[in-house]
C-alpha cells in the first residue's frame, strides 16, 4: 500500500480514525507504530502524510497533512469489453493505478453472458479493485466505471456524448479489417476500444466505424486484455509526460 | 491457447503426438474433435496449422503444416530486479506474450533473499510460465532468462557485455535522481532496467549511471513492476512497429 486512503467522514479537521480493514493492514503488514508517518489521501480530495497518533486493535489515528493535489489524470477513456472476473478485478486495479478515469463496460458478441451476473461486478468489488489500484498508485479520484449490457445502444446512443476526443479500436489487421499501427503517442484526449479475447465481430467492427472509430493493431501477436489495456494507458501516459518518439532528444 | 506448441522431438515429418497437460486442455478446454483444425507451433521454429487425426484419452495426433516463421522479436532487453513469486510468473507470462527474448534477473539490495529459494526460479516453472506466454502471442522462440544473485558483480562483469543499444533504467524521477519523461519510442535495440517495488537504491544508481545507464521515468505515479514492464515493452513495439507519434499520420 503506497497510499492509505481516507473516506471524507473519517476526517475531523486534521484527525482521521481508521478501522477496518486498512487498519489490519497498518498492524499486520505495515507493522505501524505511534510516531511513525504514513502517506495519506482523502478519496476524490487531497494527498499528503500523516503522523500515527496511536494505534491498537481498534483503531488507527492519524495526524494527518493533506497539502497536495492526486497526481493529473492520465487523458485516455476506455471502453472494454467486459472480461472475465479475475482479469475485470485485474485489469480495474490496473487501469486505476495508471491514472484513467473512465471506463465502459460493455457486452459483445464474444463475452460470456455470464460474466454480467459475476460478484465481481457488485459496486463493493468494483470499488474494491479501484481502491486498490489508488492506493498503488497515489491517486485520489475513483475513476468512473459503467455498464452497458447491451452493445448497439451503447455504440449507437451512448458513445456519441460519452466518447472524448478521436475513438481508436484495438483489433489486429487482417485482410478485411487492415489496420495502421497504433500511435506511439495517443493524443489527448483519446478514447480507446478493447474487444474481448478473439476481438470483435465484424458488425461490431462495422458499428465501431460508423461511430468514427480507427483501427489501431498492437503488432502480429495476440494480446491479453490486461496486456493490450496497459500498452494502450502506456501509450496516452506518454502524451501526458511530454514523451519524445524516438531516441533523438536523448542524445541517444 | 492461441497456439499449442510442440516440442521438436513429438513431430515425425508432418505427425505429430501429443499427450501429457495439453491433450488434456485440448480435450477439456477446446473440446478437441477429430476433423478440426489448430494452431500449431514447434518451439524454436516454425508456426501453421494442424489438422486433427485422432484424439482420444492417449494421445492427440496431429496433421501438421508448419509453414510460416513466428512473430519477430520485440528488440529490447531487461534487467528485472526478481519480484515476488507471483508477480515473477505473470512477468515471465507478459514479457513471453510481447516477444521479449532476453531478461536478466538480478538481486537489489531491496529485493527479499527469500525470493531466490523459490519455487518459481525452478526452471520447470520457469519454463512453463514462458510457454503460457508464447502461446498466447503466438509465437515458438523460448526467452533467454538467466538468474544473477548478485548485483555489483552483474552490472560491472555481465551487463557490458550483455546489454544490447542503450541502456535505460526505469526510475521514478526525485530531486536527488532527476528523470527524464521515458522515450514514447525506444530506440532499437535497447536495454531496459526495472528496479524492485520501492526502487534501486542510491549506490545501484550509482553504479547503473557508471554503466551507461540512461534515468527515464513513467510519470508521478509508483507502477507495480508488472505494468512497468508492460508499458516498457509497449514502447519498444511502438520502435518496432513503426508506430508514428501523436497523431498526424492518422489525419486525427
Amino acid at each position: 500500500m503506497n497510499l492509505l486512503l481516507l473516506d471524507p467522514g473519517e476526517l475531523d479537521g486534521r484527525r482521521a480514525v481508521v478501522r477496518g480493514p486498512r487498519l489490519v493492514h497498518a498492524r499486520e503488514v505495515l507493522r505501524a507504530c505511534a510516531g511513525e508517518t504514513l502517506r495519506v489521501g482523502v478519496l476524490g480530495g487531497a494527498v499528503g502524510e500523516a503522523t500515527i497518533v496511536a494505534v491498537d486493535d481498534h483503531a488507527l489515528v492519524l495526524d494527518c497533512t493533506l497539502d497536495r493535489a492526486p497526481p493529473p489524470a492520465v487523458p485516455v477513456s476506455l471502453v472494454l469489453a467486459l472480461p472475465r472476473p479475475p482479469v475485470l478485478r485485474r485489469a480495474l486495479e490496473h487501469l486505476a493505478a495508471l491514472g484513467v478515469k473512465r471506463v465502459a463496460l460493455i457486452h459483445t458478441a464474444r463475452t460470456e453472458k455470464s460474466y454480467w451476473s459475476s460478484h465481481a461486478l457488485a459496486p463493493a468489488a468494483i470499488t474494491a479493485a479501484l481502491h486498490a489500484g489508488l492506493a498503488q498508485g497515489r491517486d485520489t479520484v475513483v475513476p468512473d466505471v459503467t455498464l452497458h449490457p447491451r452493445f448497439r445502444p451503447f455504440v449507437e446512443d451512448v458513445l456519441p456524448g460519452w466518447c472524448e476526443g478521436q475513438l481508436f479500436v484495438a483489433h489486429p489487421a487482417s485482410v478485411r479489417w487492415p489496420a495502421q499501427p497504433c500511435p506511439a503517442v495517443l493524443p489527448a484526449p483519446a478514447t480507446v476500444a478493447v474487444g474481448p479475447e478473439g476481438g470483435f465481430v465484424d458488425a461490431e467492427l462495422e458499428r465501431l466505424a460508423a461511430a468514427g472509430a480507427m483501427r489501431v493493431g498492437l503488432g502480429p501477436r495476440p494480446l491479453r486484455v490486461e496486456t493490450a489495456v496497459t500498452v494502450l494507458i502506456g501509450r496516452a501516459l506518454a502524451g501526458a509526460e511530454g514523451s519524445v518518439a524516438g531516441g533523438s532528444a536523448l542524445g541517444a
